[in-house]
């Protein structure tokens, strides 16, 4: 069975993960980031595509695990643009790089699986990671590598935390952009749940699936 | 006192408030619909931008109410590109469309008011209001215009209802648009609650006034 995938993000009231110029902000309250520390201990791997990486330089570590234990760090990075110095290389827990058949780059302190002929195959990496036992796979982000998720039908939950800050901006990247659904084949959620956590909101989903056909 | 400025906005999951082109969607529920109602007769006036006006063409007015009881509706179109035949100029209520100084047009059924050179100014508006007996005022939209009451440091209340879907779309419009703030300039929000309505969950929200310099 393919991994179990959950989106996780956090936004503005007004539906903006980063300010104009994609400049990271502060939205999670303390609360949350609890949560998603606590989120990440329970899934195998977290995905985030390369230009989070860009931008934000994280290390997508959980604070106190062992590299043994910590989840596997995914880069979504169909052209090689990891930096060879970004902290998701670093020895604190394993990394996957994940490029297309074309790519011919290497780093240091990665493995790298290459899937795919211009983007990634998104299906391709999930066998990848179902031989790999990852049964919960965590997606942060942004939201072009969202969007590629919900195109290709593999989000089965969408968690949102609501930071309590209007920022504006019409080029502000959203949770998930990319081309956008049309209103037909846009994805139905259900809501689960709706906790305070400190001065936000966390809204959480399951994805609606159609019935088979029969 | 200048009129108490509500915004009220229906947003997908992600954070989108049309589709890919404008394209209007159905995002609110019946409950929240049946909300909105109300909320519009507790207002005097009913704002929006004209860019809302040549989208949707909304008719603006809350059934059941007589000419002499429904809100005002107003436009905000700097440069006067309302349609003649915009349902907003039917007889149902009153209407006022606000131009800058410069533009000439008039529209059979319509008030016009003119303010600002370039933009109108939306300051000599509330005055305007004010001296109308506005004492609530309800932004509706789009996210141009809602970003410029942010914007003028207008806005008293946000309330967004998140509907459950999922749209995506980097260039899709959200609730603020506009420039953007930067993250040191963006507005604060104390939540003051969350309500499940239908299939969504309505989050009311009171803007954060920073203390009067001494």
């Amino acid at each position: 069975m393919r991994p179990h995938v959950i989106v996780n993000c956090a936004m503005t009231a007004d539906g903006k993960i980063a300010g104009k110029a994609r400049k990271q902000i502060r939205i999670s309250s303390a609360e949350d980031l609890e949560r998603v520390r606590k989120l990440r201990t329970e899934c195998e791997a977290i995905l985030v595509g390369v230009n989070t990486i860009i931008a934000d330089d994280p290390h997508l570590t959980v604070k106190g695990l062992s590299r043994e234990v910590c989840p596997t760090r995914i880069v979504l990075d169909s052209f090689g643009r990891t930096p060879d110095n970004a902290k998701v290389l670093d020895a604190r827990a394993r990394t996957i790089i994940v490029t297309n058949v074309v790519c011919k780059r290497t780093w240091q302190g990665a493995e790298v699986l290459r899937l795919g002929e211009g983007r990634v195959d998104l299906h391709e990496l999930m066998r990848e990671l179902e031989a790999r036992n990852v049964q919960r796979l965590l997606v942060e982000g942004g939201g072009e590598t969202i969007w590629s998720f919900f195109k290709a039908g593999l989000v089965d939950e969408y968690r949102v935390f609501v930071g309590s800050k209007v920022l504006g901006g019409r080029t502000a990247p959203s949770p998930v952009d990319g081309e956008g659904f049309d209103d037909e084949g846009c994805v139905r959620l259900q809501l689960i749940g709706t906790e305070a956590l400190g001065d936000g909101v966390l809204l959480s989903y399951e994805v609606v699936r159609d019935a088979t056909p029969s």
